[in-house]
């Protein structure tokens, strides 16, 4: 009779809750915060992101935890700064084709954690976290994939035009035939060069047969689009179409992406149980003029921790699973494997340190952001710490060649709430602030001490 | 019979067009392009108007005549640039306190305009086209008026407190005991000074109260707020609500304004005959910090010719008038007398020249705007031009002390499409298109030369 009950109660409990929410995440590569409609950009068309911000949550402090490329992706599959897990370096900004390295086995990904709720899983699209087999996404808890294993501008001809030409030129459309980039299915080259003109069109279609094929079982899609980073390509359908000139015309084919994946899930039924989350690695890679996004109204881009470099443009969907409205509540790509491990009942790792907070309660309107805090580090040094609506910085890089640590006569003070482009630096007048803010760093450094050895450095002999 | 039959036809005609619609222009000042949630702000919150975006058409390109107050408001109720009525002067940037000018009578407002269609028109907020009883709004085809003559930082108490202080403070409250600005009942002041805390409330509240008492006839309502401009002022319930201090309070409350607004129209009946307009009269005001707005993306701000000094977040809403989406083409506050004059079946003056364009194609979905060119006015000289996505300097204004030129090595050329924030010049490398645009700026100089004199110099003696 005890077991019975305890069975009903189980059953209720589930009935009550409703089955395990899919989780689809669109990753963009180098897309900058003001580069979407619904987030202020005046000549880029994005009606399909517009409608799933309007229908969804539209999150406007939303961070990822690290300006570039490949630590900000380790820090999203675990939840984890990459400084903990080595994924960042003073030596290289990112992995490069002839790395040796990658994210170390021992990782537990948002894949591995709702694999213990027996998800299906799929990565689509960018991976560059390793590209020797023993790094690629199977070995990460990832059951298939399907993509470029690093970024699409690092394996060019040598000797052909110059690998980063055109920026000058809105309407410059680069040749894939400078690039010798493979594409990859599972663990084996089935293309190369890789036909960058169709690869947003056809990672897609990728993402929309997967939902078809995996829409009665729980499932966890990770695509992860290489652009719009530079050099940027384009299906034909779509060169020429927007106002804003090349740039415009990867966004709104991405945009026709999204369309197609929420149309999916709708025509499936299964918009219920499913949430999808829209965001990007990082800010706009400004050195590239109008090949590269804007930061809106916020300061300075790519590669820099100023808020144009780690606040990224964000939307929530999930009808009935996500309540509509503007969040400006702090958020970060970090949260989303403790979020999607309470949405699926699954547990986090208990055995290391974990830098994520559950947004769940956000999402379904019941709460608050657990998130009052954010560190922001860059090339494994911590550059900034934000509290509440205060932000100090000790290191910065300079805007543009990012590489190089910008002077700076003392730590800054912005409200980034007041100041939304950081502009007015107030650390003369709010010394108390800057020394609690101080205090934080020097913590949180001093709790990255027992992290990984960098695993960015190590090249292929 | 044949009269019988006109008749019948003229009736079938206003049958099938269905009444004259209102007509409300909401106009802000020194509102930032970037200062909506719509428009991309992160911190400030302002449900109405998004909602009013997206039931509406969100303008991305729309332009206001001249980058600061008085020449602005001019242009946007006469259809012509400021310097043919003379509201425009090298000697001042516009009308003070002690000023004897304001708009000629022999000028023709939209209010006139709609007089010939018996319209009820009111106008409600700043007027700032002249104070002396000669230039105010009842001189101008307005039936009423209720709301202060001039800006509202430019009657203080001499010797008070910095009466432009705080900005560096984003919660630093002002004293409305610090200025004598009169609130004028029509051509009677009612109130000195004014208490600018309930000025947002009281003049929507007058509005409210104009639409429920003129629902049976066709009216014009010009509701022009005296906020954001500093020094801000704000209803007690707004006071201390919004992620972005003060300046947030107080644009909070203007769209809460707005919510109060199509709510009595909805609640009126009056939807399908009413067309809203939300706009600004120029950009932020950088100097004062975050007492000031946000650009958003755009390039500098108020006072300046640079597109975050005139290109302004403009929403038309209209149920059954309006049709829903993002209108990336260009439009101008020169452009709402023409399209007024049309959609109420009014004439335009003919006997001077005019410089807007009849938008109502773009409103209800059946064209393309026929403006495909703008010309940028400051301090009563001819600073650039704009034709289709390019755009030609030839006088450039600081950023912040907008009074002073900017000193410029020769004309400087940008694609305000494809480098929406006016970064990269592009003039030598397309000498042909910066010839265009120099033969079309000295045709429109030309065009200018039989202007009337200024009208902003003279001094109440």
């Amino acid at each position: 009779m005890k077991k019975l009950l305890t069975l009903l109660s189980v059953l209720a409990l589930i009935s009550l809750e409703g089955r395990s929410p899919n989780f689809i995440v669109i990753f963009c590569d180098d897309l900058g915060y003001g580069d979407l409609g619904c987030f202020g950009n005046p000549t880029i068309k994005t009606p399909h992101l517009d409608r799933m911000a309007s229908q969804g949550q539209k999150w406007t402090q939303f961070y990822v935890a690290d300006p570039v490329c490949t630590p900000s992706r380790a820090a999203l599959l675990t939840g984890r700064y990459p400084i903990r897990n080595g994924m960042t370096s003073a030596a290289r900004a990112v992995l490069f084709p002839d790395s040796s390295g990658g994210l170390p086995a021992s990782e537990v990904t948002i894949a591995e954690v709702l694999k213990q709720k027996s998800y299906a899983t799929a990565a689509v699209g960018k991976w560059h976290l390793g590209h020797l087999q023993q790094h690629l996404p199977m070995e990460q808890g990832f059951d298939s994939y399907y993509g470029i294993p690093y970024s699409n501008d690092m394996d060019f001809v040598k000797g052909g035009p110059n690998y980063r030409q055109g920026a000058d030129d809105p309407n410059f459309y680069p040749d894939i035939r400078n690039y010798n980039v493979p594409l990859l299915e599972n663990a084996k080259v089935v293309e190369r060069p890789a036909d960058q003109n169709t690869i947003t069109r056809r990672s897609t279609l990728r993402a929309v047969d997967y939902i078809k094929k995996n829409k009665d079982k729980p499932f966890f899609l990770y695509l992860a689009h290489s652009m719009p980073h530079i050099p940027l390509f384009v299906s034909e359908e779509f060169r020429g179409k927007s106002l804003r000139g090349l740039y415009g015309d990867v966004l709104e084919e991405i945009d026709w992406g999204v369309g197609e994946i929420l149309k999916t899930i709708k025509g499936e039924g299964i918009e219920k149980d499913t949430i999808v989350v829209f965001t990007t690695d990082n800010g706009p890679w400004l050195a590239f003029k109008t090949h590269g996004g804007s930061a809106g109204p916020l300061r300075a881009g790519k590669g820099t921790t100023f808020e144009g470099g780690q606040r990224v443009p964000t939307i929530f969907w999930g009808p009935s699973r996500v309540k509509p409205g503007t969040v400006s509540e702090m958020g970060s790509t970090l949260d989303l494997l403790p979020t999607f491990a309470a949405l699926a009942g699954a547990k986090t790792p208990a055995d290391r340190k974990m830098d994520g907070y559950d947004l769940s309660p956000v999402l379904s309107g019941e709460g608050k952001s657990p998130r009052d805090k954010f560190f922001y580090w860059a090339r494994a040094k911590l550059h900034a710490v934000r509290s509440g609506p205060w932000k100090l910085h000790i290191l910065q890089r300079e805007p543009i060649n990012y590489g190089k640590l910008a002077p700076m006569e003392g730590p800054e003070l912005y409200h980034l709430e007041a100041d939304i482009s950081e502009a007015y630096d107030v650390a003369s007048s709010h010394p108390e602030i800057v020394a609690r803010l101080l205090k934080m760093l020097a913590e949180h450094e001093a709790d990255t001490e027992d992290s990984l050895p960098d695993q960015l450095a190590a090249r292929i002999k």
